[in-house]
């Protein structure tokens, strides 16, 4: 595998692809910055997402969400091809009990068939509270 | 890590405790079956959970959070303690494009401090969709 | 990516095949079984393979060893193609204090572009050691 | 998990304990830096480690056990403790072909019950050929 590594994606075109999935519009989902190297979005709180209501923590399927996408958008914010996810990790460091979540992710390896990227999922005042992998496919 | 299993929850009691939890509600999660050596649930299809509306394809977030919520659950299930999830792993193997999912999850391993347990996620033909496993901390 | 399952492999060729690697010649890898649906190989003791030498437990790095190659011939020996593994998790449950090892590989999706794996590392009476997954690439 | 980082711990204490292990003995393993954030090893090659003689590539398995145990480490070289590994999960970006590799391992989360570390696996001349990540218990 070598690196397909080609010129950064437009932002304009990033946030219109990135809405265009209904999963990510419910999620609020925006973008903060982009480069070639990390792309960061900001997720606003809602109620839906909550898995423990005694605590009011958000739901590990959601920071996995969020990994899952932010690495994908990370592949293609950085010239990358990334048709779909073929394996995610993550784990959970603390509860999440308040929005914004931020997520910045970054690519790892750019290659042909596969591409990695790395995500940190970040409360408000930056602790970190999940992170993750996920390889992409191209084609 | 000894098996720490004890007596399988009461069907009751273990849908009653899912579905405190908002997340659980928005699904739509039902208890399908249960038992000491797997739990399985059934979720139906709703609009927001769309990736690509191109092929109406779930997102990977959604079987993601199907993964780590069953896994969760078969442990209680089972009559293991698992209080939340450490990591998750899951492989994306066919874009899921309609409902209801079915997700089937079956403890691996019950232990002292962790649970490791595997989930399935099926469409409502069978097909086998994802796969993955949770790591459950008991304490 | 659709089922490539062709017509299983020949027990001497994939026998030949395995003791190719030098690695495989050093852990003493013997096929103990095989079919399209499963593969069980035997790894003797050595004592170099030790980790804690207070308890007497294999490395982790040994048991992950197997878990990667016993799913990837798992594959092979089904009629699958896997070039290489692209991923590779592994939970380990219990330390590994005698030998021999079992390692029983299962392909859970044989895929056009990628393959995945199951395997699950038994003690010789029967105790669940370690298992995990890889994900192998066709070309 | 509240963050356990106490002091690092001392340089020639930790090679002493790296070498304790009989399989770290026979990889050759020797440390080249260690701080609070980081731990760089070296392994020479030798070629019982090689996978496929063809291209003369290390074994993945060789690649995920210095994952493994360089993440480790890396938790105690910060001061961590961490017992045993409790997963891994490794990416393979390339074929190793060639010694010196250098692993460098870095702690993510050192938590009172479980740390988490990423390693990254680079060739004598400074390739990405391998990354992943442990989950190291502390009890």
């Amino acid at each position: 595998m070598t690196d397909t590594r080609t010129k950064p994606m437009d932002a304009k075109r990033l946030q219109d692809i990135l809405l265009i999935s209904p999963f990510h519009r419910w999620l609020g989902l925006r973008i903060v910055s982009q480069s070639g190297d990390s792309l960061e979005l900001e997720m606003p709180w809602r109620d839906e997402i909550v898995s423990n209501p005694a605590i009011g923590a958000a739901h590990g399927g959601i920071l996995s969400a969020l990994v899952d996408l932010t690495g994908l958008y990370a592949v293609l914010a950085a010239g990358g091809v990334a048709k779909a996810t073929v394996d995610l990790r993550v784990d959970f460091h603390r509860a999440a009990t308040e929005g914004p979540l931020r997520a910045i992710g970054c690519p790892i390896k750019m290659g042909r068939t596969l591409s990695i990227a790395d995500t940190q999922i970040l409360s408000a005042d930056g602790r970190l509270l999940a992170s993750g992998r996920g390889a992409y496919v191209s084609g």
